[in-house]
C-alpha cells in the first residue's frame, strides 16, 4: 500500500499517469444488484471533463470509460468493478523543457526526492488528471446511495479568487462552466477569468458540496469519525489546502449558545456542525467547504532550481487550468460520495439490528 | 473495526469511556531499541491534564499513566505497547439530569440513534476526556521522531474566542495555562476566560501546530498523502471543524504567482503550501492550522428534546472547560506526531533504497 | 501495525508478555446491545487455563479477566471493549539461565535477529500465554454468533502424538483435561502424557475445530476468502504448523467424482469441502483441522548456540506444557469465532440488501 | 473492501471474470527504480498459461499482459502499477447449460446465495483464470526480491492424484507440463491423466514452494505472522484445503527432541519448523505445501439441484483442466513471493536500524 486505495469497506484503488496510456480504477465492495452500466460513469466524468469551456485546460480527452468487470448483465455482481478511461491527448514534448526543472507549488520536488525519479511528463501520477478515477467511482457510489437512501450529493462554486458567489438555486449550477450557483455572477467570473489567463497567472477557489437525506447514524467514534474521513479525502484532492464542516473557522468566534444546535420535536433549529455530532451523522444535510489553491503552473517567470540543484527561471507554457478549483466541484461530490458509502456499508454491518430510538415528527 | 484504531504502520488502538474505570491504548509498530519509561508519557499527559488552572475544568484527575507491555529494560522491543490510565474522579451522578435529555452540539443525539442507547455518564465514549490516549502514543511518536530525525513539533493557541493571539517566542507556551506564545495577552486572556465563565458560555478557538527539520519525501500520493492523513487525525479530534494546511483558507484570494513557493539553491522562499507538495512533504517546516468549536455543555438553558423526544430545556452544570481549544495544543500536536511516524516508517519501507537526489546549499 | 490485531470488521488488538504485569486486548467492532459481562470471558478463559491437570504447564494463573469499557448496564455499547488479565505468578528467575541461549524451535533466535535484542522472560511476546487474549475475545464472538444466528462453535483433540482419538460425543470434551471427544482413550493418554513428562520430552497434537449453524453466504472472493483467513488465523496459534478445511490433504487423492459434494433439494450429501466453496460458506459446518508441533521447551540436553554465537548445549527447566496442543482446544474455537464473526459483519455491510435465491427443504 | 485485494505494504487489487472483457490487477508499493518491462510479467504467465499441453485446458489465451502505469522509461516509479489481459477465447455458449444448475464442488451454489445471482459464464469471478492477476503481481515480487536480497522462489508438483513425485532437480521443473522434479517419471504421470481425462474424472495434487535466501527477521508477532500471511495466500489459491509449513501435520507425531532444529555457530541442522520460528523467517529456506482438491467440472454425471431448487444431473462439458494442481506450481511461488515482499518491506518499515546481532560462520 503507497496511498493509491482508500475507502474501508467502498474501496477505491487508482492507477494511471498523465501521459501514460491509461487511467484506471477497481472499486472493491459495491453491494450486488445495482443497475450500472458505463453511462453512468460517464455522465459524471462529462462533468469533470477537460476542454469544454475556454476557462479550463484546452486538453482534448473524450474521457470515455470502459467497464472491464464486476457488472453482469446491466447489474453489479458484488465482485471488483474494474474500469479505464484511456488517454487520448498527451503531448509529452510539451513538458521536454520543466523536466529538468522544478515547478513552484508543484510536486515536481516531493516526487524526485522521495522516489529518485519522476515521470514528468504532464506531472506524472501528480497530475490532477488522476480525479477521473475519483469522479467514476463517485458515480457508482451517488448512485447506490440516491437509490437506497434518497441520498443527494451537490456541490457548487463559492468563490472564485476574491469574487464571492453566493448560493441562489441547484438548477444553475450545470448550465455554467463554473458550477456557479448565481447565474448573474457567470459574465463577470468570465471576464475575471480572461484576465487571468491573458496575465499568465492563476487564482485559487472555494467549493461547497452538500449531502441532503444522509440518515443520523452513520460514522464511528473516535478516529474514524465520519468528518475526519471525509476530511483526508477532500485534503487529498489536487490543490486542496484547507476543509471545513458546518461553521468550519467560523466556529472559532462563535459563543457556545450560538453555535450549539438547538432541537425541538420537529428537528434541529440550524446547522452549524454541519450535520456531523461526535463524528456521527445526526440526519442533517452534511455540508463541507474546501480552499483550493491557484494553479502552479502559470506563464508569469519564476525563480527555481534545475535538476542539478542550479538556480534557473521557469514558466509553464503546457495547457494548464487557470484555475483549479472550477472543475472541482463534481470532484469534490464524488469523493463525499464515497466517505458516505463507506461509512453507510460500515454502519450496517456493526449496527444493522439497531432501530434508532428517536424519530423527529415531521 | 469501528474507528478505534488509526495509522497504517504506526498504529494507535484506543478504548474507554469518561466515567468507566480506565482509559488504555495500545500502540503497535513502534521500532525496537527507543528508550522510553512511563515518565515520558506522564510528561506529556501533565501538559494535558485537567484541573491545572480555573481556566478548564475542575475534574481532578492525576492521569497517572502505567506501561503494561512492549518495553523491556527500558527499552521498546518493537512488540505492541499497552498503557492504562485510570480514572479518579468520574462523579456520574453529575449527569443524572442529562441522561434523559439530548445536549445542543453534543454527541448524545448521534450515539443513541447509531447504537440504540448510550453510556450517558461524562459524555461516555465521546468525552474528550480519550485524548489521553492520543498524548500518550503522541509522546512515544515525538521521542522518537525527534531521536531518529530531529523532528520538533510544537503547537499553541492561535485564537481565543475573537482574540487573534500572535506568536511571539516558543518558549512562553508552556509558562501559562492558554498555551499562548505572547505572554503580554494573557492577563486579557484570563480576563476574557472569567467572564465567559461567568455568563455560563463557551467560546472557540485556533490552535497552530508546525513540524520542523521533517525530511522531505514523507508521503504518499494520491489518496495516502500526508496532508490528508494530518487532516483526518485533526478532525478526529472533539470539537475540531476545520483545518488548514499551509496557506489555508486564504490560498483562495492568493494568485498563482503569489502562492507558489518559488525556490534557490539554498532552498524555498516561502511556505505557502505548509511544507507538503503533491502529499509529499517538502523538507520545510509543515504547518497546520485547526479550528475548535465552542464547548457544547454550558450553564445557559437552551430547547432541546428528551428521550421520548418531547420539547424540554436543558443547561449543563457538571464540569467542563469553558472553552476545549485552551488544552487542544498538546492534543494537537500528538495527532501530528503520530501521523508523521507512520509516514517515516511508510517511507523508508518502499523507499529506503532511495539517495534523494538533490541536497539543498545550507 | 506490526501484526498485533486481526480483523477487519470484528478487530482484535493484543498486548502483553509472559512475565510483564498483564495482558490485555481491545475488541473494536462488536454490535451494540449484546448482554456481556466479565463471566462470559472467563467461562471460557478458565478452559484454556494453566495449572488444571498435571499434563500442561504447573504455572499458577487465575487468569481473572477486567472488562475496562465498551459495556454499559450489561450490554456492550458499540464502542471499543477494553480488557486486561493481570499475570500473577511469573517466575523470571527460572529463565535467567536461558536468557543468554537460543532453545531449539523456539522464537528467541528469530525475535532476537528481528529487533536486536528480546524480552527472554518467559519468552516475552512469543509465549502461548498470549492467547489469553484471543480466547477472550473469541468468548464475545461466541456468544453474538450464537444468540444472533444460533452458531455454535466446537472442538476436540483428535491426536496426541501418535495416538488418534476419535470422535464420539461433544459431551465428553469438557469432562477430560484433554478436550478429547471419547473417553475411554482418557487413561492412556494420561499415562502417555506421564511417560513424556518422565522423559523430559514432548509430542504433537492434532485439534479439530467445527462451526456448526453458518449460514451460506459468509467469505469473500478472492484474496478474502472465509478459509484463507481461518488459515491464518489458525496459523497464527503458537505451534501450528499446518491447517486443512473440509478434506484437507486426503483431497490429493480424492477424484473429482467422488471429492465434489453432491446436492439434493434437501441439502449437500456430503461435506469434503468443509462447508465452503469458492470461499465463500455453503451453509454446512465448517470443519477445520490443525496439526501443532511438539513444546520446544524440554528437558532433554540440545544443542545450539549462546548469544555471542558459540555452541552451547539447552535443557529447559521451566513450567511448560510437555504437549502445547493440549491446550489448544479453546483457542482454535476462539480463532474460528473471531473469523466468523468478522465475516458475519463483512457480508452484512455489502449483502444486506440481498435474500438469498435457495432454501434447503428441511 | 471485499476481499479483492492484499497485502499490507505490498498490495495487489485484482479484477475481471473469466468471461468478461479483461483480466487486470494494481500493485501499489512496489519499491521505485526496479527495472520492469512487461516481458518480465510475461515469462511468468507463460509458465501459467493454458493450451500448453493435453494435460491442462484447451481455451486458447495469449495472456498478453499490458503495463498501464507506474513503469517510467523501464525502472518502476514507486506509484501504482496497473496491468490488463485481455480475454480472448470466452465461448459463453459453453455455459448456457450449467447456468441454471449448481456444479458440485463449485462456487455456484455460494455466489448465488451470497449475492442473489450470479454471472455464470465460466464460472465468473470464481473462475482459476483469476490467477493471472497473482502470476503477475508475483512476477514483480520474485524479481525485486531477488534483486535486492538475492531471494529464489521456486516450486513444483509432489503429487499427482496417488503418485508421489520425489524432488530431484530443480532444472526439471520448467521441462515438463507437471512441473515435476523428476523427470523418469513424467510418462506415468501422461498416462494416468489420459486415462483420467478418458474417464472425464479428476483429482487433486501436492505442489511444494520453497523460498531460500530469505533473511532471518521477516515477519510480525503475533497474528501478522509470515506463516499466518502465507497460510491466508495458499489458501486464497482456487482448490486449495490444505497447507502446511515445514514438518506439516507430521509435527504431530514428532518429539519435540526431534522436531526442534539444533543450532551450531554453521546454522540450523534440520529445518522441520519450514524457515520460520515464532512467525518470524529464521534465514533457513522458508518451505510451503499445499493440497489441491480435484476439478470440480467433470464429465461424470452427478447429482445437484437447479435454480428453482428442484433435483437435476449435471456433466460439465466445458473446456477444464483435469487437475487444477498441475498448473498451480507458478501460482503458489506468485502468492508466496507476494507475503515474502510484503513482510520484506514491513520489516524494513520498523526495524531498518537494527543490525541482527548473530552472523552464522559460513
Amino acid at each position: 500500500m503507497s496511498g493509491n486505495s482508500f475507502g474501508l469497506l467502498y474501496c477505491v484503488t487508482s492507477f494511471g499517469e498523465s501521459h501514460g496510456p491509461a487511467y484506471g480504477g477497481v472499486v472493491d465492495g459495491c453491494p450486488p444488484g445495482l443497475a450500472l452500466s458505463s453511462q453512468d460513469l460517464q455522465r459524471e466524468l462529462d462533468r469533470r471533463k477537460p476542454g469544454t469551456s475556454r476557462h479550463v485546460t484546452q486538453r482534448r480527452e473524450s474521457d470515455a470509460v470502459e467497464i472491464l468487470s464486476g457488472v453482469y448483465e446491466g447489474r453489479t455482481t458484488g465482485t471488483a468493478i474494474g474500469f479505464l478511461v484511456r488517454n487520448e491527448d498527451a503531448r509529452s514534448k510539451d513538458y521536454a523543457a520543466i523536466a529538468e526543472k522544478f515547478r513552484p507549488g508543484h510536486a515536481d520536488f516531493t516526487y524526485t526526492q522521495k522516489y529518485g525519479f519522476r515521470d514528468a511528463r504532464g506531472g506524472g501520477r501528480a497530475s490532477a488528471r488522476e480525479t477521473v478515477v475519483r469522479v467514476a467511482a463517485g458515480a457508482i457510489a451517488k448512485k447506490w446511495l440516491n437509490e437506497r437512501y434518497r441520498v443527494v450529493i451537490r456541490g457548487y462554486l463559492a468563490e472564485l479568487g476574491a469574487t464571492k458567489i453566493p448560493f441562489e438555486d441547484w438548477r444553475f449550477v450545470d448550465q455554467n462552466p463554473f458550477f456557479a450557483a448565481s447565474p448573474g455572477l457567470v459574465p463577470q467570473l468570465e471576464k475575471q477569468m480572461d484576465a487571468l489567463r491573458e496575465a499568465g497567472d492563476s487564482c485559487g477557489a472555494r467549493v461547497n458540496v452538500l449531502a441532503e437525506n444522509v440518515p443520523a447514524g452513520w460514522g464511528e467514534p473516535v478516529y474514524g469519525r465520519l468528518d475526519a474521513d471525509i476530511a483526508a479525502a477532500m485534503m487529498s484532492i489536487n490543490a486542496v489546502k484547507g476543509v471545513e464542516i458546518g461553521a468550519g473557522f467560523a466556529a472559532i468566534t462563535q459563543k457556545g449558545s450560538e453555535h450549539g444546535d438547538e432541537m425541538t420535536p420537529q428537528g434541529f433549529l440550524s446547522n452549524n456542525n454541519g450535520g456531523v455530532l461526535g463524528g456521527i451523522s445526526t440526519g442533517q444535510p452534511v455540508t463541507v467547504s474546501l480552499a483550493l489553491k491557484p494553479t502552479s503552473s502559470i506563464r508569469i517567470p519564476r525563480r527555481t532550481i534545475d535538476a542539478k540543484g542550479n538556480p534557473a527561471q521557469i514558466e509553464t507554457t503546457g495547457r494548464h487550468d487557470p484555475c483549479v478549483g472550477i472543475r472541482a466541484t463534481p470532484i469534490a461530490e464524488a469523493m463525499l460520495a464515497c466517505v458516505l458509502m463507506d461509512h453507510a456499508l460500515r454502519h450496517r454491518a456493526q449496527c444493522a439490528d439497531v432501530v434508532p430510538p428517536l424519530a423527529f415528527r415531521k
